[in-house]
């Protein structure tokens, strides 16, 4: 690309969507030219205008076709996404968009597959990769600092449920949360997933029984490498949001911990206190949040290949999906078993 | 008992013997009347004399017949524990038994019984709820300040594989190894394990292909209070012993973090540094050892239950060999596929 | 204040002033409408241009002098406060000035009492109030958490030393570095320094020898509350920016370490290790630069109180100036043997 | 010394008489033939008898003379060791003394001379010397990994004052409390201590103040090395026992925290906790305590130097009283203006 700036096209003015356009507008080699939301009205106009973004539209179609966008950042809610990116493919447009891609896996082979005979770039939200704690474990892992590795441990868990509406759309806990964690066993370790077994159980609210879920889940994984992994996942962890990672090989063990807002440890008659973790994702990936879209906008000023791609959209679903199969039928589930990506090419090892 | 002290003999003088036996020479309510092993001879003759211990057998049968013996510590090789907890119970000794009680649950499960109706207390040597780390972890899960448990992880990492000839006797990982982590795992959350899941693989030495055993291991579980939990165990953690445990509830987390042998942080231009942790169990848990045979004694003194007995002994077992059957299986084994006790009472919730 | 934006002119376009540029712009509140600088070129001017300030100027008086420039911040070289304070309290702008506000506390005196006079805001540049570690250890000193303060410990290195033509003009360790850690003492206390007792070496560079300054300093605090305090400095902590603070009290001691880059912790066979601190000022006070602009600013909004006013400027001049003083003549120098503030009232507790 | 036990003789049988006692019981290297105390009676007898010590005296001259003691153990007052020392050394007898020697340094200086002139080998009571974390600590140093020592920073702090009758004949904070310090300060740099400078008040019980005594202080303290350091003193840390120190040097930082007697993390909505520090010396120096007269004994049959002797234990009275003098006179101290050692030579460097 002959440029020296990309120029961008907001899709869904939610919380997300709003994140990125401020962290964008700090980024010299980036301008957000127009933002598109389904409900925009003039708070979202008002906004726009303190931020010198000039067009604001309802219509996500305009906003991809306009002559200046070199590329949308898809943030709307998750049924939309696979036509906006077949869109955006079409028109010739660079896409980053948030995760998961679909919840159908065929659709969201389709829309990967569009975006790559397009020949634009296709940056998949899983933010996590960019964290400065989970990258220096993937760093450690890449210069063999813990050898070969043999097992893998992530937990995450969320300060609290989303609400009952969420819940039900959500796609369920394998494909709404623990996506992030698959694809952080893919990118920590270097390595496929072969096979999946999930246990769960609702002890946190029923409601998410009411919608065939769980809330607590447990996920072990056979990679290709032969190492072994486990995940778990809870809705509600009363402390903060906790979101630590390990990598056990066979030259030594790298964990990270959590982020405090700060380090002060209070010690009294009663023992020692500290204060929790950061209390969630807005405030622990942060700096991730800044970091993904600016190499975004990097991979596509250089030509480079993104960090996180459709291939890597479509195997976090496949896991997800080999998850889901798992619960239900209460044994180990190849990710064979589920259909795969038929065309195309890998974007990036994990 | 009408006595203020317990009078015992020691069967097997192999390291772990020794250990109890310099442990109980130190409490004042103890009295160490003589020690048998297979290979007794002038070595272990002055080993005693040192320590004032009367009595030095190669016959076994000798020191459990004394009649001021009250309580025998069975410490030789596995095989030979079944035969002497029955000969120990028909004389009417108590019995202090390591783990596990036999390879054969079928045999365990008699041994158990025949204790039971002999009256005599039955403690096992399941070393690691004496731990300090683990016990305050077990106590804040009692006291509720973490609420109803949800997800229990433990991580035990052995710091390097036993030499070969013991892998091929050890009964594999989950007998050997794993069945500490399983006791652990009734003890920190009080409730009984329904289904196991294994996956485990060959990572560090061939030489447990060989017999049919992995060295490298992940267990799934759910409990019976519908909790979920996962242990992972490793036969060679580089940087040594590596115990970990974590209760996570609908009101918090306890987590437990290894023992180092000192506190010292070192921060050079290259970054921080700490000694590892202490190398292994005789290290690690070393007050763990004088408590158990301490509260052992006590029990015998005080009549009271001991705090790990013949029914923990079947139940890790039990789950050892769901373990296994799973892993060989490629599927989640319920505890109700094991054959369980069919009589006697279980001395204390886990 | 009938505004709804601050409009701001910056004075002197070094590193510093070109960070809180940089954090104004992101702040809606704020607008900077120029910045002067004695060498101003066509470097800064796109540098402006980039940033859509209009103004750019190597004439500071004609910064100060703009109808529309409400206040100015003060990031030019110390020997140019003074007067630069002087003239802008006169025209009737707020102030907001780097640390120290002189090396000569009669004349920061009078810029001081200039600011007071002419009913500007004036804040001082002491930026570690800002810190979230720090914040939190006041926190709890105000709520009580840790009772009455007994003992205060500072520890405050920096990775490397200044280069030798900056040393020359510092003032000194206690004016140029100490400073801040005098400061911090008067914040977290919330009590003023009564005396002082200083000893220190020249151990990591002679170049301090030739300026008649010191590398490595120890500060003894006496304070009017009668806690006592002790504060160590070097220039030179190869480990990277030690930045750590604690207060003891009747009823508990509150500590904060130093903030990492990441919290991944890896264990080999060698040990435990981790990353080195955050590398320097810049780093581990990004935010603190962040908030203290902000609170100047929402100060002049909301016409409160500064956090850190001149009155605290003058105190920690003292206490430098009473340690320089000490450490010359080998013995106990009480504050008051420094001339102090003769009109005027203090803007806040410290 | 042609013999392969050391016949130990315990002067004082208060509770680090019977520390000892028990410790070396368990040495099978040592023998305990007998222990004195002035107010001997049946319970000591019971107490000697159940652990076979044959004689029991309340008096230590006939202890002392005892043909077959090797070595005495003097745990008595302070006001008696001095007379003990000079009547053991006139017998040849090895000794072991708790500190202080005396309160009168003229008096420790011949007590300490008649040793050296005896050929007998005098250890001194400076247990934190054979502490896990400060060994560390003190190793590193001397393997050269911080450099050059610059700072060093000692904090000590009490779980709670002692009896207000024991305030009464202690010596004083510097001769009582921070002497363990001033050792520790030499043991750590490896160099003498040239000058202090000591502050403090009566913030806990003001019944230190009735004996001329503070409850908190702080001692800086110049080396002959050109390191500086700075310890601080409470006679009351609510939060339990607090022993951190830290050596900063030219290539980097060692630091030891404090021991805690789990490793148990608790989260929960209120925050992070851990439990205490281990709660006083008899907690967190139990090991030391076993270290020290284990290396007593070994010295003694080996005819090694001990590792902390006579010359340490004049060296940290004379620091100890260059500090009181220095609180009194509100000025640094040359350590020349104490009268010092002018006989004998030093048994190790620091």
């Amino acid at each position: 690309m002959e440029k020296d700036k990309v120029k961008i096209g907001i899709i869904g003015a939610g919380r997300i969507g709003k994140i990125h356009a401020d962290n964008l507008l700090r980024n010299p080699l980036a301008e957000i030219v127009g933002i598109s939301d389904l409900f925009a009205g003039p708070e979202l106009q008002s906004w726009a205008a303190e931020r010198g973004i000039a067009a604001v539209t309802t219509d996500s179609s305009r906003l991809i076709a306009m002559s200046e966008v070199d590329a949308v950042l898809i943030c709307s809610s998750t049924d939309t996404h696979v036509p906006l990116m077949e869109q955006a493919a079409r028109a010739g447009k660079h896409i980053f968009c948030e995760k998961p891609v679909s919840m159908d896996l065929q659709q969201t082979l389709a829309a990967v597959t569009a975006a790559e005979q397009a020949g634009v770039k296709l940056q998949i939200g899983f933010n996590r990769r960019f964290d400065h704690n989970f990258r220096r474990v993937r760093e450690h892992v890449q210069m063999g600092t813990i050898g070969e590795p043999h097992i893998i441990r992530i937990t995450s868990r969320d300060p609290s449920p989303p609400p009952a509406e969420y819940i039900r759309v959500s796609g369920g806990i394998f494909m709404d949360m623990m996506i992030h964690d698959f694809d952080m066993a893919r990118y920590l370790t270097g390595s496929e997933v072969e096979e999946v077994y999930a246990l769960g159980n609702v002890l946190i609210d029923p409601v998410f029984a009411e919608h065939g879920d769980v809330d607590t889940a447990i996920v072990t994984l056979n990679f290709e490498n032969r190492a072994i992994g486990v995940i778990d996942n809870s809705r509600q962890a009363v402390y903060g949001y906790d979101q630590r990672v390990e990598v056990f090989g066979s030259l030594g063990n790298a964990a990270a911990a959590n982020d405090h807002p700060n380090t002060a440890e209070i010690s009294t008659a009663g023992g020692l206190m500290r204060d929790k973790p950061l209390h969630f994702f807005l405030e622990r990936y942060n700096e991730a949040y800044v970091e993904e879209t600016a190499l975004f906008i990097e991979s596509i000023l250089k030509d480079t290949p993104v960090m996180v791609g459709g291939y890597d959209a479509v195997q976090a679903e496949r896991i997800a999906l080999a998850a889901r199969m798992s619960l239900l039928q209460k044994r180990p589930v190849k990710l064979s078993e589920v259909p795969g990506m038929t065309v195309g090419t890998q974007t990036a090892a994990p």
